[in-house]
């Protein structure tokens, strides 16, 4: 059975589809989204310029300073900022007890791939310049930032960067062909993710000229052996259940160490309703609890 | 005319009165309060400790240090936090280029007057000990926070401090007894603060044996003589417009430099609507630059 706290994350993606059809200045702001996440408490918050771009510091009260998550959030590549994912990141790095550095990457349809990959591997400089080992990073991020958190490392390798730790993509974008089946099984129950939109979003991202099977935009499309142990997370109502099945699928092939878990019920990044609803704190915690050992924590 | 964007605190508060209505388990929780406002940017945020009450400066990325707003939310005393009100106090810090310091005193019923004056005495001699000049130091709070913006400077001239340079008491509560007749000329405008409702409040607040006429609960029944000057801002549609009104003849009554704005169409606590509705960051604007020169900014 779903939370009630859980259900309102539901009501948040067929409130944003229905958004869509009202003139532009009666859309709620795209900070509404954060609203879903209760206050972590006991977290600092610090803008910072990380590699040039605009981020944001959440550090915990009770956590280490030297064990780092790079923090991607979502927003469909069009959307999210630092505050949007504020409070959820921050529920993760006091749950792992390390600091998150959640970064903000250049939006569609301004900016077109790879630009987001770029800037992600120029804040992983940034955050290696400052003293912090690889070793004891990790990538996350949600939806788009989820896709990202693989892909950057690709981007990162290609140029010389040593690989982080891990990564843990929850409801990871990774498909930009929107192939899934779940877009059709998962349709009566996902409110916002049709197969059309989630194509009118990788059009944007990918700009004209874009291949949707170009590996530093579809992970699926690219090798990933080599790469550290890979969490992912998703919602079992989820449009995009197999875009997460599927990078499980593709990481697994190329032997890498990976773990899916599906949260029956839940919808695209449920996580959001951290602090509220029972079944995010519980991912929240599976995460910390498997990031915390791959961080030497 | 009203902007869209302030109608949203008009019904914010017809939401908290219809959720009194509703079992406490489908209530929305304290911190939707805080939803109303935008993300100020550029401020950071970091809890601490300020004598003995959990507390957090807002701190913007662009001004002193030296001078500090001393920030005292509201909520009826019952309610509020650090969280509910980091951003709208974020935006007023950031507008007069001093730090905030976001306070949590203790609420009733659990703690009933005057704990709440108590513990900001408790606060401001805290901040005075960290090396901050009473004279850079202001007052300010909406509600409850505005009436104890008043009523702690009393107990803390009680106490032998110096008083600060200045009050900013927004929307504020300062008539326990609820004895204003805007109780009925507003009553088809204000769709939260009913007289009855207010004056259960006050009851919780002031516990069994209190008196709604003690000057330090009501700052309408104190010798206001000496204070320094005070900028006072409320809303035209509040029920709570003659607590203001009062407030204001009662300060010059006593030769204090008082200046009351009031604002057409505006609800309770409308500056929560800051970074979104233009008539709470017109608030916020003339309250910055009302307060930096008192600050020596």
């Amino acid at each position: 059975m779903i939370s009630k706290q859980a259900e309102a994350v539901r009501r948040h993606w067929a409130a944003v589809r229905q958004a869509m059809t009202r003139p532009e200045d009666e859309r709620p702001d795209d900070e509404s989204w954060g609203d879903l996440t209760a206050e972590p408490r006991a977290v600092d918050y610090i803008e910072v310029e990380a590699g040039g771009l605009p981020a944001m510091w959440a550090v915990p009260k009770r956590g280490v300073q030297d064990r780092v998550l790079l923090c991607l959030h979502g927003g469909g590549f069009v959307g999210g900022s630092i505050y949007t994912h504020r409070k959820m990141f921050g529920h993760l790095a006091k749950a792992t007890g390390a600091r998150a550095l959640i970064i903000e990457y250049r939006l569609a349809p301004a900016h077109t791939h790879p630009a987001q990959v770029d800037d992600v591997v120029d804040a992983y400089r940034w955050l290696i310049g400052q003293g912090i080992d690889p070793a004891h990073i990790a990538f996350t991020g949600d939806s788009s930032g989820g896709g990202l958190s693989i892909t950057a490392q690709l981007r990162a390798r290609d140029r010389g960067l040593p690989l982080p730790a891990a990564a843990l993509p929850f409801s990871p974008w990774t498909d930009m062909e929107a192939a899934g089946k779940s877009y059709e099984t998962n349709e009566d129950k996902d409110p916002f993710f049709y197969r059309e939109t989630v194509r009118m979003l990788a059009a944007t991202f990918l700009g004209e000229d874009g291949d949707p099977r170009d590996p530093l935009a579809s992970p699926l499309h690219a090798d990933l052996s080599g790469l550290g142990p890979i969490y992912i997370q998703v919602g079992g109502d989820e449009a995009l259940l197999d875009d997460a099945r599927m990078l499980d699928e593709h990481a697994r092939k190329a032997g890498v160490d990976v773990r899916l878990d599906v949260f029956p019920g839940m919808q695209h990044t449920f996580q959001m309703a951290a602090g509220r609803a029972p079944e995010a704190d519980d991912a929240v915690r599976r995460m910390a609890a498997w990031a915390a050992p791959r961080l030497g924590l």
